[in-house]
């Protein structure tokens, strides 16, 4: 069983953007440079565009030349890009707020994946509820989104609090961030999950592609009625 | 410290619909009757509407004659109303599905969450995905839904089976259905953040109410555009 | 071996308030009521008062007749007391919030191991941070306390956002309310540890009477020096 | 205590395969390079065949030249094998399925413990469930198989909606694919065993192998009657 | 929203036997005596047999007279059955065995489910590790079964040492038999499925019928081919 | 299936105390009353001793009159026996230490499983090291123990405090005492494992006869020599 | 989305040491070197001196050249300060305990922390339970401290034997020392927050930086008084 | 501060091993390579004999070159000896059993440890229970010590068979071999723990050296008589 068994392996859910609203993302944690490599060639072969998540630095660099050349590849937030930016100006209505600044790369990657579609993604950070003050002076400019993804790790409270204050959707991300019982982003996903704030909703621990996805079909149900 | 330090010890957060669009409701599970009545009374002498959640039969009965009598009481799922029913006709666009007969409770508590607000609240129940032609026979009629929300336990599958056919948000509800390693709703829980199929949002465990809370959110975003 | 070997079996530790600053208490949880009895009555016998906790009401109601009439009994809080109350002025400096309704119960199990001692012991309740206006109108009020006991459940973002406002120490006392990832309490306990205020102490869930004992030598601290 | 104690510390049980139908294979894991040197000696020696799993590419790299130069090994599946490959035509009956490209190792893991005991191992790849129209459109080639292995991570969704679909045997693998919530294969392990699919059964995380030799046994059913 | 939607909230998935080679049962331990009482009604009414499962004596009791006197309930297993007992003579092939007498209502489980399906379903009861000798002194008996299905709580040693024994599949059941470390069966299913002996396969925890329908899965595959 | 299958359903290991040095004993937990009562019947048939541990006062009042009648019983430790007392004097050895009085049904077991295999079994209670002088005080007769069991919850220091003062094994009995992040046992039970004080070992949490169990084969030790 | 987004997404909480009587430190785990950069040269420009916690010896190498010249940085605990060393004496009043050698990272960042802000920090190492005669031949040095910071990891017995012992109020930092069920500091952990000794306040675990700051705000509140 | 704080802050407990039987040792796991090289200095220079543990390669290479020279360092145990092999020939009664190959690092441990205190420390290898005739092979030989030390990952079945067959006691050592629900070895300390089996006691996972003291204490038990 020769090792191109798996470069053949795959088959890309083309129709999923059609189907779904969101286009199918390449997750590159667990996949194989050469993996990799065959799944930008056929994207590009069939004249596609493509989003990838969770490409580390040594994951990128240790893609074929040709794949990398291709890519549009950004180190913070683990993603990269393969085709055109969409030309038509981006459509507003979901802002991204990040607790800390060690929450920003969760926070890029939710906002690559919006500009991946076509979604304006501006992003408020470092307002974490130690400092009350720092979100309490941002929060008008929060109120005007139409729906909200919150980025938080450690214990998770911004979301609560956040959620109390605005009557758009929050998308709560939590983040890998902390250490000790923060367990790897499970103390803030279990706060965004128990929270007191009816109406928040909850994505994986880091996942800012599915937040960004979320926020996608949330602001599409406008166009649909 | 007599006992009724317990009984004026609240304070009803009445404006909190106009804030966030989801009127404050009463979690009744670690609340003794005393506190529910008071409560109760409290909005009764406000003139205002309530929503009471997690009232099992057992807590309804220990309530006093006159709460009781107040109260429009659904032992299923466990849900009471103080005061009318809106008279306008119910918003619909919101879809509930239960992937199966025990997962009726949780379902029935975001139905009774919806109607208090106003929405329709249909549900199509025992979809599950072991036989997937029930699914699949009433695909159409769950992709007219502007926001669907799902309620599953044991292993959960139907979430990410469901976010997969369809391009409107989904909001799962894990239910605690199961035994064994289903431990009581973790592992629908995880089914459901751990996804696949992107775009899904999550609520805590049995929370047919958020789910209800955050179907209305994103709802109203057609409307504040 | 008799069923009276139980009841000899204990040694009160009568010098642990001059040693530590708080006396001995019984935890009465898995006590049987034998035990109990056996205890008050050694107590009575040297002339001790003695405080109870974790004391349910079908455990009251299965002490012997002349425990019970010895015992100030409370239900709330589960706890009783043996003994006069202390005839000197409550020593002030010490304030007890708690997030919402259900966390009552261990606000008054603290707020009753104050008083024991001989501490003022004011309860501000219902200030969870899903209306934060409730906290912020209080805000004031518990900034002139020395110590700040803190009750809170769910996802316990109380704990962070009040110890982000004040500069008095906060004891968090996490509560098992709360349902599904709530995990009795485990959230809210993580959220407490987890934070990103520094400052914050914790104890265990549910233990009021730990974060009386805490604040209790917090407060003897300028006493000493 | 030299480190030869080591070498000298195994004793191959080299009737497993007459005794319960599948060889005992040599899992790397845990071992030195020394051990695993030693004991591919011993195999030559006795003229036996081997099979080794979990052998990382560092792993292998670390063996002797001699030990390297005997062993067919395949780096996806971290997979060796000392010895002839079977002259007999594979025996058909067992399919793999896997659910995504990064399950690959896992499958093929699996197909190689097949091949290795004269078994046919066809894969199908990259029929995960959030596009069900790539599982739907091959069901019925996997319908012809006797035994079907099938690898899945994250939120293992497939497992379900396969075994709902099919009357043969179906031997889930969890994956270790997936982040967050995933939990290192847990959570597809989880969802496996409570799946509401009758009849699914499951074997460790990431163990190819295990599922090789469970769907051997139960294809020798059928011989042994 | 009235009590009565929950009774007409189901869908029999009566195709299921055709489709999967085992008839869907209904497992009774979150569903209302109501729904319970409902299904066996549409049962009756269509001229269907059905098992039902995880039907405690509080549950059966509760149920109407009318549907008691329908079933066929035996308490040890919790299981009832509507309809006749197959005519036909038993199909011989699977055995069970039981660690300790406390496994004995899971490996009934798994014998009524057996029954139901028209198999022979003999008990080798009380073969624990602890005294080998028990198991010694069977095994020849229990190597003639084309397929096993073990049932043990506590540390599961039982399924390593069975498995490493005879050439047929075993399929593990852990038991929720124990306590402290037990966890509720959970270490007996991490003995399973991290077990030494290859080819074991593993059902969830107090799985009975499961068991029984992955035995007939595995039998059936020798008339398929 | 009869209900009778599980009375027949069991094989006492009668020669079990030959081959290993303690006695099969009966853990009543998951066993119904039926199978106890012909358990006992059985040993009384065969004229053998019998020790049954973990029986409650609600499991002791299901059994059989007859049953009762024979069974010694004791409440506080859930221990019932059968048969004689062993009329040789005590052989000396063992010592119990228990940390609070909450621990002392577990003493109480290990004690009657060591009274039933004719060892004394003096306990000393009630010296948890929150006051160690209590503890400090009693040393010196703890110290002239062969063997030491130690019961203890909560947080279980004791252990490590005790296995650093004396020279004597120490079989750290962790308990089900406490609450919150006592977790049934576990805190305590992690605390006697990671212990700093190297030679202390362990056994389940509440299990009184397994402590008796080693503590009895390692006073053996020196008979065998 | 350029990278330097990320590096202007900051916003300190200068105030925080006025309102909370603690400054804010910088929590390096998480966050890029350029952000690190970034923010000590804000510092620098505004003046202002920082803490930085958990800076590894990696991540100071990676910091620029400029940056690393700013700061005073020492390996073992992890940290480093930027600005002046404070010119006024120490405020006494503090101390530090380690139960062993493996503790002093934790006690060395909890002492930085203290003079950072201009605290004395004595640290008494080496006094583990499991050699009780360490720790109590120095107790009367530390009696007389007003607050203690205690870290201990492995079973973190310490924490209950020296808060019976003092008056003065004990601050637990779990450390993250150990192996197998030490979990990573997790059973250290549970034994502070379960112990039997009340009044003993925990922290989150390894977090030195915390146990200062929370000792500070302890001793403030004799000059509030 | 300076870094040789942590040099000086160590104390040794040079009178443990009169006080309990067995000597202290050094963990190195979490110890910096110039505190290991003070310590072994230290011993030197008191002329006292030393045991290292959890010293693994690059530990090892880490020291400084005079300590180097001053060790014997064996790399499969991951332990180093300061000083003279006690001439006297080593006392016989200890026995120590690994299941697998992989668990050879830990039964090396303990018998490292073994010598190190003057006992001889024979290993059984590779009797695991899925061939079960490789452990029966050799059970009269096991049966002839008087304590038995037994090294075993995976599920641990080990245990309990073994301890069902021999009436020494038995000493598990749960190690950290496997994978997925290994979970580093907590699948087989649970597996030891609930064992069916009475008398076997439990030491921390990878603990060889504490179930070496444990032995140690155990056959001191026949000299005290």
């Amino acid at each position: 069983m020769p090792e191109d068994v798996a470069f053949s392996s795959f088959e890309m859910d083309w129709d999923r953007e059609t189907r779904t609203g969101v286009a199918e993302a390449v997750l590159c944690g667990h996949k194989s440079p050469a993996q990799i490599d065959a799944m930008v060639a056929a994207a590009q072969g069939a004249g596609r565009r493509l989003l990838l998540t969770r490409l580390s630095q040594e994951g990128f660099a240790a893609l074929g030349a040709g794949t990398r050349a291709l890519l549009d590849y950004e180190a913070g937030s683990g993603t990269a890009v393969l085709g055109e930016r969409l030309a038509a100006s981006p459509i507003p209505g979901i802002g991204i707020v990040a607790a800390g600044t060690s929450d920003m790369p969760v926070a890029m990657e939710a906002a690559r994946s919006l500009t991946f579609h076509g979604y304006a993604a501006p992003i408020i950070a470092d307002i974490g509820v130690a400092g009350l003050w720092r979100l309490m002076r941002r929060i008008e400019e929060i109120r005007r989104f139409d729906v909200v993804i919150a980025a938080a790790g450690m214990e998770g409270a911004l979301f609560s609090v956040l959620a109390g204050l605005i009557d758009a959707p929050v998308v709560a991300v939590p983040t890998s961030v902390g250490y000790g019982v923060s367990f790897g982003g499970n103390s803030a996903l279990h706060a965004a999950l128990a929270s007191c704030a009816p109406g928040l909703v909850v994505v994986n621990i880091d996942n800012g592609f599915g937040a960004a996805a979320a926020a996608i079909k949330m602001l599409r149900i406008g166009r649909r009625r």
